[in-house]
């Protein structure tokens, strides 16, 4: 608003028009939880007027809002933009018709490929963007020493990175193992972002008692790492800000009713963490959280503080989060409240969406340049994905990772359990010199930033059941990750991967079943999410077919390669058992 | 807690003893509105650790709070150090016993008086105490053109003050018709705040519709010129913090009736703003705003977070205002909720107060040099205060500025109906060319700053009835304002609050009946805030016997001379018509 104070005050005592007078609305009162006829008065960027129609000033354009029910625009404040697989500009597209103005993201994703670069691209893309994009700076990339990532952030990095225009805030300090034991590092990381009195946003999974207690007290203000109704619990009377995601991972029924016997969970926020793109596409963002928590029987007003005021606290920017002078003119009108079907979007003053299309053309930038040119490995042959055991006949044993489904009855302990695997032990038998695997697939995992030409392969139980699939959205490092039941499928759809710069692709009997080029940084595409969605759609089917082991809210093999999720899990590097923090070799006794 | 974070982890996690436990407690907490028993654990200046008492680490040191109320320490947001008329570290030592840990305060008195040299003062004198003080930077500094005051604060000025350490968000803006009217000044420096992304205080009397919408819209975050219920609400629907400074004057049940009809004002706060010396040794600080409103009938925890975890978010300070891990340990064990007596303080880990009592020596701090040498006026003689009327003898016609009591059952409006004069007139006999003045009384305004040597004079009607009263406590340019029926009285009390470098004397028929030596700029003591109070008792009484108009909250000769209050004043440089924004002369027609 620099600069500008003088025009917002003249627009509100009527001396010059207001840009935009929104009348007849039902407005939805975060700050008294009140619901009356109002009128809101805009000019450009900002809310100026609030009040009865009658009083409003003169306007240049006008909107009757009659029936409609006018809440402030929703605000994320834990997402990564890579999950959804397209360029920040693209996913504002997209997010905006659902109600989205404002957003903080995480970009460790692209961070773990391209580092301090990604980061910078990440926060050019969405320069001016009517989605107000703030970025974090990623705390763990790499997630672990058992992973080779494309970069490597140091303390100093990141103390640079929260200077950056369009950087607020330290993302999600996952290595919790760390805080807790006292690494120099994540201290120094922490220390950095006090010093310079930033947001701190957490992660803290089935933490509890005094370890819960000693992560909150290393500074972290936030966790959305919620399974279970009695952790929530737990950090919302710690003072913790609760991001609950919604029911892409948890029951919005049982934390709604479990909330409810407490007086006022008044640090509660709703985010989405990671959305794919036929999600976003089918079932929206962060207004299906909301929805699901209005069915549920959460009190309208509550739910909405939960997506807009409460994140704006929490972020230190009162200018948003309210339908009020000052504050940016963010306002959803809502067809109806309670199914939170949202007929209009207005963003920093500008009508962008209705009825779900998008009003305004969005530019298409460019995340060109190094971006595109991530994918440092040359086409594979087949003898890239040769195994040899260690004998020619007979049976042997290998170390398996293995994945178990999970029938719980609740949704965040199902997901919970489900991201859990096994290390265990598979007998595979050998025929000259061949393995026969039975139930037991091949994972092979190259390194593909061009920073050693590591490989490591491993075998896998309950992931996939024929075929091949290769993908670069393999968390966190994205290397080339290949898991398959054959070596011709598996080299075919690595090398599919390997010609789009990144992606993902699934192939059987060589044929292609699905396949999503991601050319920017092996993570995201630059076409529009709905087509994007559509690969994802194929890419679901196949899948099915293929039984490859899927979850709406991100299938499984995107998880093997994420060293710090136990138990066991398979880098560039190995087999590597997370609980004992060491690699095991792929044949055993 | 640079640098520090690991020692904070450790002593969560019992690897290092606990400097404080606070065992079997009632936590009040201000997340969730539960109360439960819990234990509360603390290093050094942090809380680490909240949770049963049996999961609690080892310390060296604790505290049985069974049948105690634990609730964070309270925080104030709107108030001037000046108005107790002692130091920060004087004040300090007052209000810790009342439970106050944090306070933002507005340093305007001094400033008015010395400038930046004086806020300096004000923030160093601060520093280091167990009593967290943070100051805003004056905006309007003078109030006005029509008075000359000991500095001026440029943008310029204000811009650099707010990059001090210590200053922590801008001052209320009071001038709101500049505001209103655009004023290049005061654009600029709400503009260098919003750049800088600070709080902004506000300042709001009885704005309502457009213009308090156009105030809000000027980046104004916050009100505590509450004194009906109804612009209150409209405050609070529009977003404003809303700061009641209560039972001082308000009246906290007409309130609290009014609050409950709507579902839940989220942005209420507590704040005192100015509390005489006798009001803060007899009834408290912001502990007896909170009082008033539990004995009104406000939720508990409702009266509790607007005093701690409201405010805290406010100011953007999320480690203050609630008790859980990483949170500044300000704490405070209540005997009894309810009726907010107050067992112990705890203040940045220590316990700093017991049943009213300072347990610790808060050094005294020298607030020497400059600030002592502020009276630049010599002794005064009786023809200073002598008054030529136009004739000799006969009837004269003078501008009078009348003060009005008010009945008005709502306290609130009879404190604002009190503080409004007007502007009339009033015959006057000259007898031998001498004033017989009768019921009018007579004031001079004498710069006292150095600046020009300027005086004034005007007549009052019902501000007094006899003898004479003179202060440097004259807001806000804090010149030497006397008002009396005397010339004799009048230069006997300037005399003597000229030779303590400032203060407040009351004087009849040569009797002293009250004093009060301010010599720090004219406004505060480095005496105990007992020994001012005392003082203060004095002067009291002695208003009673002059028929001194006196208020609870202030006396009203202290607002004299401020000359943005409507509708009439007197200044050094003239009777000032409010409303018309010109000088009248003293005799007219």
């Amino acid at each position: 608003m620099s600069g500008q104070v003088h025009e917002f005050v003249s627009a509100a005592l009527g001396q010059r028009k207001l840009t935009l007078l929104i009348k007849n609305a039902n407005l939805l009162n975060v700050y008294t939880g009140e619901t009356y006829e109002a009128a809101i008065g805009v000019y450009k960027k900002r809310i100026v007027y609030v009040g009865p129609d009658s009083g409003a000033p003169a306007a240049s354009n006008s909107i009757d809002a009659r029936g409609l029910t006018a809440i402030p625009g929703l605000i994320e404040s834990h997402m990564h933009v890579e999950s959804s697989m397209v360029t920040p500009s693209r996913f504002a597209e997209a997010a905006l018709p659902h109600g989205l103005t404002t957003a903080f993201a995480d970009p460790h994703e692209i961070a773990n490929v391209m580092g301090k670069a990604g980061v910078k691209a990440m926060v050019e893309d969405s320069r001016g963007l009517p989605l107000k994009l703030y970025f974090y700076a990623p705390t763990c990339v790499p997630e672990s020493k058992a992973v080779t990532s494309g970069a490597e952030l140091t303390p100093e990095d990141i103390e640079e990175m929260l200077g950056w225009e369009g950087v607020w805030g330290l993302g999600e300090v996952m290595d919790y193992p760390a805080v807790l034991n006292g690494s120099r590092k994540i201290s120094r990381i922490l220390d950095s972002a006090i010093t310079r009195d930033v947001v701190i946003d957490g992660h803290a999974p089935l933490l509890s008692g005094r370890r819960l207690n000693a992560y909150i007290a290393s500074g972290a203000e936030a966790d959305h790492e919620n399974f279970t109704v009695e952790t929530t619990m737990e950090k919302l009377r710690l003072g913790m800000y609760v991001k609950l995601r919604g029911p892409y991972v948890l029951d919005a029924q049982r934390f709604t009713d479990a909330l409810k016997t407490i007086p006022h969970p008044y640090n509660l926020i709703f985010c989405t963490d990671d959305v794919m793109p036929d999600n976003l596409a089918r079932l929206g963002h962060l207004d299906y959280a909301c929805r699901a928590f209005m069915q549920a029987g959460m009190d309208p007003v509550e739910v909405v503080r939960s997506a807009t005021l409460r994140p704006a606290l929490h972020m230190r920017m009162p200018h948003l989060g309210g339908i009020a002078p000052g504050r940016i003119a963010d306002i959803l009108l809502l067809e109806d409240l309670k199914k939170f079907t949202i007929n209009l979007v207005i963003a920093n003053g500008v009508p962008v969406a209705k009825d779900g299309r998008l009003l305004v053309q969005i530019k298409k930038r460019i995340l060109d340049g190094p971006a595109r040119r991530t994918m440092k490995l040359g086409p594979l042959g087949i003898e890239d994905f040769r195994v040899d055991p260690p004998m020619r006949n007979g049976p042997v044993y290998v170390n398996t990772v293995d994945f178990g489904e999970s029938n719980h009855e609740d949704k965040g302990k199902a997901f919970a359990e489900m991201i859990l695997t096994r290390l265990s032990k598979a007998k595979v038998n050998v025929v000259n010199g061949k393995l026969s695997l039975g139930e037991t697939a091949l994972v092979f995992v190259f390194e593909r930033h061009g920073k050693n030409g590591g490989k490591a392969f491993g075998f896998v139980r309950n992931l996939i059941k024929n075929g091949a699939l290769a993908t670069t959205v393999a968390h966190d490092a994205h290397n080339l990750l290949v898991v398959g039941t054959n070596p011709e499928d598996m080299c075919t759809a690595a090398n599919l991967v390997i010609r789009s710069g990144g992606g993902i692709a699934a192939v059987r009997g060589k044929e292609t079943l699905a396949r999503i080029k991601l050319p920017i940084a092996g993570l995201m595409s630059d076409r529009s999410l709905i087509e994007v969605s559509k690969d994802m759609d194929n890419l679901r089917r196949a899948f099915k077919t293929m039984g490859v082991l899927d979850h709406p809210y991100m299938p499984l093999p995107s998880l093997l390669a994420l060293s710090v999720i136990p138990h066991a899990r398979i880098t560039d590097k190995g087999i590597f058992d997370v609980d004992r923090q060491r690699f095991v070799p792929p044949f055993t006794n």
